[in-house]
């Protein structure tokens, strides 16, 4: 089973994936899509459907994790997100890929044990679990990470 | 000179198209993609993606008028409005059609002449101006000729 998690973004794109063989994580890895060469949105969102749509053909996940709608204080951010996470559904939707939501509360406490973990612990924990032999640079494909392992306990435990 | 007009919404989606002859318009039609059968948001970005693929496929317009980003109360709304505004600027992008925005007060001004107009005020002033055989349902696809007719006037005054 491939357990896809996605953070999306309109500048950096994360994205995780993990192996699983039964319960236990055979594999992972990760990367993140930069879409700051092009400076226009729909430009963007077209270099983001491109990149999401390779993923998917490449590794076909059986089930996609994403972040659950949250609330953010600066509704223009809001706005924005809500367009790439929008063309990250679609094309989740056109794969026929299932999609499960957590919110950052959710991850954070299955990946840390508590849902008020900072940005440092995630990424412990992440480096702790998965032993990736190349940590990834940036937080966006940390937080994807956390969205496989969340769903990953999830799973572990309904068993 | 084909204008598409489009007023993004998570469960319709109104479209309209004019077509220019010199400064003249000389067709106009206009529809609602109504995407309320599907009950799961990826399912019905995947909706309208394929409708609004089918619509420039169909009419090839030359330019697309939405609107620009604008400020809601309720953030919920703006998230899932972004979502579905992000699949049809990803649509728009990956057919090579150029996008303008203008804001509702905009649309408003041009079409009406007040900034601040009713919208009973634009439905009336959409039929004046362009004697629709068949006047739309909904005001989703009278928003979306407004935006169109928005941009005719603003070109008509350029040149």
């Amino acid at each position: 089973m491939i357990i896809l998690g996605i953070d999306p973004g309109s500048r950096y794109c994360g994205y995780g994936l993990l192996e699983l063989d039964g319960r236990r994580i055979s594999g992972a890895g990760c990367d993140v899509v930069d879409l700051t060469a092009q400076k226009e949105l729909p430009a963007r969102l077209d270099l983001l459907f491109n990149a999401i749509d390779g993923v998917l053909e490449e590794f076909k996940p059986d089930v996609a994790v994403v972040e659950s709608m949250f609330f953010h204080k600066h509704i223009r951010s809001v706005f924005t997100l809500g367009h790439a996470r929008g063309v990250i559904l679609l094309t989740l939707a056109r794969h026929g890929v299932p999609i499960v939501e957590y919110s950052p509360r959710e991850v954070k406490k299955a990946v840390v044990g508590n849902g008020n973990a900072s940005k440092e612990q995630m990424r412990y924990m992440v480096n702790q679990l998965l032993k990736l032999k190349t940590p990834p640079k940036r937080d966006d494909a940390y937080d994807a990470l956390g969205l496989a392992l969340c769903h990953h306990h999830r799973i572990k435990f309904q068993k």
